[in-house]
């Protein structure tokens, strides 16, 4: 290998899970010469990366044989236990020195169970959920969370450039799970806060527009004033982020608190609101759509 | 007077109430050129503008005598209601024609009651409660919330451009108050956010600094989270924005909410928050303080 091969050095990587976060990232992951093999639940999914050059696996196993860095970006805590543990689990399938890397979120518990059944059978394992949506993942713009050794986000670093612009070693295993849960809280806590706002403006007569303008700039400012605020009073609730996805996160959150007897009255609000979206067939909205719990509230 | 002059006009500016905000804010009037007339309930904060090139007036009458713009900053509705329209008030002593403008944080249903009275006295009114604390007082980048007429508003640029960046006409009287209420749920619920984050960052065992890192720039940022997390993760509790104040704002915007029977839980959980840092003697301090509540929980 010359030195100009040191530069760019393809790594073999096998990735697990095409959604609306997993696609992009699998094709940025191709796209910057790296060896992709897919798995995805719904094999019909692989077909554009196959057509971008990826290699179709028909099992999570067959996606890690001969890969050094095997990503799942699933759904669940179940979901990843089951495509890296499982029958026919990437484990199973896993090279001698290989780097798994879940970059799902799921339940810091999780992480730090799946790294021990790794570490068990000589597999080093990061996780590593990310922040910023699929805008983010096409861009390769994610913020990304890391819980696990030093050395192995070294190993990993090449990949996350990728994928991402600020990497963040958050502390051991799981520790970027719990980092990621903390993000939840805020985009939670942020979005009642903007909501109740836009409410009050509007029963208040105010032009929420005009609202938007004179406050987005204050110490009243968040990222979701200014990103999901202009959606809300256009009427726009598609997701950006599905209120049955952070519902999911937010019960990471919970479950996370309770042992630690740390009461979070904020998030739960923001659960119930969240939970009255889904109540009334809305999970599939975007996060902005707590706003129409608002509006229900006042009859409007 | 020449085209010159036209350029800047020296506007005879009467200015009631020189506290945190209101003293900076004077301040910079006289040294753009303005002839201002102070009046404070405790005389001697009158002394440095004095000096600066101010006349003292001994009651807020005297302040309003040959001013064409009156300028109060003070604390609450009654304080607004007791300078503008009170015995000695500055209504008894203003110029026909005159421009009265309220900058403190008073409720809207005030502000129009003002508006009114002094309506029927010839006397032009408008609320403008601003946005940006002591340092955007003294550094002329408040944001300020204008409710009135939009050529009053027009009579008052040449003043809100030496005090404010933002300059936004929300709607007609109390429109700025409301707009000012809107805020004022932003920063309480971006705080509630803020410190259920960090207290499970400390629970979960992740360093604060970094989590804060990580997630400034991505969806779950806020000001709060950019210039208050740090100070909490370094026990700085100094205000910034007292928690005693912010209660009062937030006892407005429910005193507007609940004739317009808009139930805004998030912000009575902030309330109840800000409530333990009162009963623990903690009004004086920042709104940041709000997570010594969430460690109290925790027995931390």
């Amino acid at each position: 290998m010359t030195g100009d091969n040191l530069a760019r050095v393809s790594v073999a990587i096998g990735f697990i899970g095409l959604g609306v976060m997993g696609a992009p990232m699998a094709a940025r992951l191709l796209a910057a010469g790296h060896k992709v093999k897919v798995y995805n639940r719904s094999a019909h999914r692989c077909g554009p990366l196959v057509s971008a050059g990826a290699e179709a696996a028909a099992t999570p196993m067959a996606a890690a044989v001969g890969s050094e860095i095997v990503i799942s970006m699933v759904t669940d805590s179940p979901d990843v236990e089951a495509v890296l543990l499982g029958a026919d689990g990437a484990a199973s399938g896993a090279s001698s020195g290989a780097l798994f890397i879940d970059m799902s979120t799921i339940a810091p518990e999780a992480a730090r169970r799946v790294a021990g059944s790794l570490r068990a059978r000589g597999i080093a394992f990061l996780d590593a959920p990310v922040t910023g949506g699929d805008i983010g993942a096409r861009d390769g713009t994610l913020s990304i969370l890391v819980g696990g050794d030093a050395a192995d986000l070294d190993r990993a670093r090449s990949v996350f450039s990728v994928l991402g612009k600020t990497i963040t070693h958050c502390g051991p295993s799981g520790a970027g799970q719990t980092t990621k849960a903390c993000n939840q809280i805020l985009c939670a806590l942020n979005m009642v806060g903007l909501v109740e706002a836009l409410s009050l403006a509007k029963a208040g007569g105010i032009d929420q527009k005009v609202m938007l303008g004179a406050l987005g700039a204050g110490a009243g400012g968040s990222w979701a004033l200014a990103n999901l605020g202009p959606r809300i009073v256009n009427g726009d609730f598609a997701p950006g982020f599905m209120i049955k996805l952070i519902q999911k996160d937010l019960r990471i959150v919970r479950g996370l608190a309770e042992p630690l007897s740390l009461p979070l009255d904020g998030t739960a609000l923001a659960q119930r609101f969240f939970a009255d979206n889904e109540q009334h067939g809305e999970g599939a909205l975007g996060t902005q759509a707590m706003y129409k719990v608002l509006q229900r509230l006042v009859g409007a």
